[in-house]
């Protein structure tokens, strides 16, 4: 019982000066980390977004974890694919999981404190980042993250996306280069091949790669990879997420 | 504005026939993993489940995910670590998150069809499988998941738990050797030291470990790692439950 209550009264104290993942190692690279929710069709894909801590963890970068305080788009019973019509959650509390609890709003965020920004993806980023998946080429981008996007844009610091979080730039930096994979289906291993269209019709340029592969636009400094783009093993995703993040941390100099 | 349809009509297929990491590249391991719901402090711990997956996808493991169909203890706001008294969610359904939608009740789990079982932790693990937060060393442990524990031990099939999980075993299966890590707090690092009294006072025995290591009871074949019972970078908890899924795998001989 001692040990029970132990649990509980740690909860409070989890949630206030600790980190997601300690201090890190060395001073590194210090990187905000965008997150849209907890869940691929109503928020951020998970993996992704674990993929991007762990790779950022590894190489000793010092993370801030943001996201927009507002309602969600709607909300997906990830069980049944089907929408729930009588929910309402809110993007900054479900970012808060994949967090655990160290989170702060977007609007927060100051391009002075960080030496670069990483948008993982997950519906969230065509949902509750965008109107992308319900406008397409004629999409509007939250007004903290476009200011986020063009305050990175302008500093020269780098920026990192992947799956369908690319548009984000297509769309708030004009000519940008980026990938989101293949531009066909291939039988089904590019399910989302279209969005590549999509991209060009929204301003941006795109390059075709593979789910292993980053694209980098060295000029406006923005790094990308397809990631669940692909229709592919885990570890693959894990693996490209791991090429960005270098590819990113690289551009900082740090 | 046909690409974001058609990002809206794949959300049906994508639920259907699809895995979460494709097929496996070679016929490996046929591996259940059981989730708690979707965030540290009412569910599965995220980063623990996704580590679980990209190194049983790594491993070419054929694996499948289940939860109870059961409602959580409670919800709890991540951002203000505070229970929300008006909400109430389902452990199935909020797994299904982690799981990309490809997830089955607990109770379809059987026996026949894997070659063992992991639980990775977070809260849920204390508050959904079993009353462990509540009840301590007089907890019980959902139905199903003690059914699952047995049929796994009596079928000499490897048991793979991570960070709180390991009570579940000292529970389930009295006299299993088990670790959460370290029997003292160390200024931090091991902020639920004390677990290591309650897995003794469940009937348990304990091993000392650090992060990156695995404890093996070989007679009741079941393999743990602390995980998030140490306060430490994510990299490192990513590496303990990579040599905890590769124990896990060698056991099953596959």
């Amino acid at each position: 019982m001692a040990v029970a209550l132990g649990l509980c009264r740690k909860l409070p104290l989890l949630l206030g000066p600790r980190h997601l993942h300690g201090s890190a190692r060395r001073p590194g690279a210090r990187v905000a980390v965008v997150l849209s929710g907890c869940g691929v069709y109503d928020g951020t894909e998970i993996h992704e977004a674990s993929a991007i801590l762990v790779h950022l963890s590894r190489e000793g970068a010092d993370v801030q974890i943001y996201a927009p305080d507002i309602p969600q788009m709607h909300v997906i019973d990830h069980n049944r694919g089907q929408t729930v019509e009588a929910e309402s959650r809110n993007v900054l509390v479900e970012s808060a999981r994949i967090a655990r609890g160290k989170i702060s709003d977007l609007a927060q965020l100051s391009v002075q404190k960080h030496d670069a920004v990483i948008f993982p993806g997950g519906f969230g980023a065509a949902k509750n980042l965008s109107t992308f998946a319900v406008d397409g080429e004629t999409c509007k981008v939250n007004r903290e993250v476009e200011r986020v996007l063009q305050d990175f844009h302008k500093a020269g610091k780098p920026i990192g996306l992947c799956c369908i979080s690319p548009v984000l730039a297509a769309k708030v930096l004009p000519g940008t280069e980026v990938t989101v994979g293949h531009e066909e289906e291939q039988g089904g291993k590019w399910p989302y091949a279209g969005t590549a269209q999509a991209v060009k019709a929204l301003g941006g340029k795109h390059s075709i790669k593979d789910v292993h592969e980053v694209h980098v636009d060295p000029k406006n400094r923005v790094v990308t990879t397809p990631a669940f783009m692909c229709e592919t093993e885990l570890y693959h995703i894990f693996d490209g997420i791991g090429a960005m993040v270098k590819s990113v941390l690289k551009l900082t100099g740090k």
